[in-house]
């Protein structure tokens, strides 16, 4: 099998739909279940399932466009809630044979949606109405782990053999345990001065780590380069090549959020922005359900979270623009740190069109919320979740979001990844001798 | 309410069942379910449900006794899969309240039991025989989210309004992280010189945190004297005076693992050994399904696993004794270094009976398979894992453990905590700058 680098795929030429590569095509022997083709988010256009990403005729993204189940929603209900407690219950919704479930991976999601009271109290919530979809349940403790194991079935379907990606974090963790599962070979590459927590979670599941001497930028370009040679043949990249389906997963957390609350549409949801890619999935999956009949159609809100230190989308949507200008990320809120955010325009869209709304918070506003949140509900959440919890507050001050309505603020990954930015604020109440005389000196006793 | 300490409880007689504290008693009020009593692990002698721990008789360690839930055991495995998916699915036989996962807790359990066939292969065991049950899926990534939300049930039963601790790690954030959910008061004791990241995870969920000047003996013999004395009136030590609660969590494992096998038994188990409570608890568990007819009976084996730096138990069965020597822990797996096991008789004797072994690994065959299991399986284990997993190979080659029988292997918490074990020896496999010539030049294509 050939593939070709974007370049060479752009400017072909071929027949509806489209067959990605060089006409050896992979389309008898792909089973990717309810996907049918790939469609461009801009003009439209189709093509066969592939590892292509932009669109042959117009350079725009392209998305999995699926033959949904059609018929009973009480029948495609029950058969979603006889199936396994991971993201692979929704199957026949996304772009995975029917057999996903026996095969090896990590069986993401199912992830816990803690309905929040004492946080709903000091937001000034109505209790009972806000929830915390937690994806720190995740193998390895963020959503990364769902978007990865939609790439991991696509890179089988075309036949790679080695998983790849660029990252400074979650990313990397994902995929090296994804493919150490499935018997993949995998080869992350990061930029070479990562801190040595970042380095040691990327590299002890033992596949290739790459450090390139340069920025993060670099080593981004670098893969682009890769993509298009022959080095980098039988390589899936998952949010390169395969994205089209590595971004489906994220349509698993609305699907989840709907599922626990017993198959209703919330009202609202506070998510976080970093490419922006996971809001427009979580839309699309919310819109799905819907046109099924699983959840009963009724208006919803949806809110874009970002760090003040890269809120490229949040600027654009106070200044009322419809591009985004691309910012240099400066906030402790690294896996959120996307400067120029692909599917910006999109998320601005969205907020705009359910009458939604985009804010950010400062880093001293993301460490409080964290604790926030800890201190409240016991869910030690990484810096992206304390900026949806922090712009949670903010929006519900500023009287954009409404307490009296049922809300869902995803937390997309662990506290104990992000350490370092609650350590210089967090330490012991005390020190003291082991002796009651000290203990009662030190006012501790109720 | 009131309270007196284990000396003037132990000293006490009333009539049997004996009720704890001054007889104002807690008795009418407390509603934990199907648990009857405690009894005494060594006398039989069974007392009222309380705060207590120690026998007032003979001094020895109590245990929750039950009357389990009569009739047919179809109709109690379909109540149980209707449950929720945590281990409140079982509350009919835990010591909790049948209403128990409506209350505020973190709702742990149901984590994932993978089959390791990637694993077996480099062990030599059968396809589709070995199954990694995996705690660190659990909501602070350790399995003490069991037997703390346990101990959290007790103490609301007893009106206890703080809960405490003491730990060097994993209890102190499941504690914290619990009494925040749950809208208690945490007070937990550290020794001060505990490592940042340690005291980060235990600080975070806002409750007192005390470092103590001394060593973890100091802690822990302070914390003695608390509980006895006025100052800790209240107060609820997770694994002191709610220990008999607290220990009843393990129990959660075997019921998961069977569930996940189909409702069957493994043949064999490979545990870690700290205190040897969590051995025996499952031990308890494997035979309560069997009684109750949810499981069908066939002989188990039961493998204790412990660090060599910290195998007072392996000790002892490898020399045939009945008693338990304490030792100096000196090892890298800390959430083990236990040196003076208070189970560690029960834990010899269930080894003995039921055909199995207990064997301890050193420190570098600890971080080997901390690798080998991430390497194979994608599941990043903190270092008890490297030593249950570490101890099955060392079995295996022994020929102790048959790698033709159906065998479960626990990973008790998340690689994440215990970074330092394998960072010295876990890095990137080259460092080169951003060119593809670089990259064909450090042999990574292909
Ligand atoms: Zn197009
Ligand atoms: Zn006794």
């Amino acid at each position: 099998m050939r593939r070709k680098g974007l370049a060479s795929m752009a400017v072909q030429t071929v027949d509806t739909p489209r067959t990605p590569g060089t006409g050896e095509g992979h389309g008898p022997a792909v089973d990717l279940g309810p996907a049918a083709a790939l469609s461009c988010r801009e003009c439209g256009e189709r093509f066969a399932l592939g590892p292509i990403f932009a669109c042959e005729l117009c350079f725009g993204p392209l998305e999995v466009a699926y033959d949904l189940p059609a018929g009973d929603p009480e029948a495609l209900r029950a058969r979603i809630e006889a199936g396994p407690t991971s993201i692979w219950r929704y199957a026949p919704l996304l772009p995975v044979p029917a057999d996903v479930a026996e095969r090896p991976n990590l069986n993401p999601g199912w992830t816990k949606l803690v309905r929040a009271d004492n946080l709903a109290r000091e937001l000034g919530v109505e209790p009972g109405k806000l929830h915390i979809k937690d994806d720190s349940g995740n193998p390895t403790h963020s959503f990364k782990d769902r978007v990865v194991a939609q790439a991991l079935e696509a890179a089988r379907a075309f036949g790679f053999t080695t998983l790849s990606c660029s990252s400074t974090g979650n990313l990397a963790g994902a995929v090296g345990a994804a493919a150490a599962r499935a018997g993949f070979r995998s080869c992350v590459f990061i930029p070479h001065d990562l801190e040595q927590g970042k380095v040691v979670m990327a590299a002890v599941y033992g596949g290739e780590l790459v450090g390139i001497e340069g920025t993060y930028d670099d080593v981004n370009r670098f893969c682009s380069e890769l993509i298009g040679d022959p080095a980098g043949e039988g390589w899936g990249f998952v949010n390169v090549n395969l994205r089209p389906y590595y971004a489906e997963g994220s349509k698993t957390l609305a699907y989840e959020i709907c599922e626990q609350l017993g198959w209703r549409l919330p009202d609202q949801l506070v998510i976080p922005i970093a490419s922006g890619s996971q809001l427009t999935k979580i839309d699309k999956g919310l819109r799905e359900l819907i046109e099924l009949g699983l959840v009963e159609e009724k208006p919803y809100k949806i809110f874009g979270a970002q760090a003040e230190g890269c809120s490229p989308v949040s600027a654009a949507f106070k200044a009322g623009h419809d591009v985004v200008r691309p910012q240099k990320p400066d906030t402790i809120a690294k896996s959120l740190a996307i400067g120029n955010p692909a599917d910006g325009p999109y998320v601005l869209d969205i907020a705009r069109r359910t009458g939604g709304a985009v804010e950010d918070v400062n880093d001293e506003q993301v460490v409080a919320a964290i604790k926030l949140l800890a201190r409240t509900e016991g869910i030690f959440a990484e810096t992206a979740g304390g900026v949806t919890v922090g712009v949670t507050r903010k929006l519900i001050e500023a009287g954009l979001l409404d307490p009296t309505l049922t809300t869902v603020v995803l937390n997309t990954g662990d506290g104990l990844k992000t350490l370092d930015a609650v350590a210089p604020t967090t330490g012991p109440t005390a020190t003291i001798r082991p002796s009651l005389d000290a203990f009662r000196a030190a006012g501790l006793a109720h």
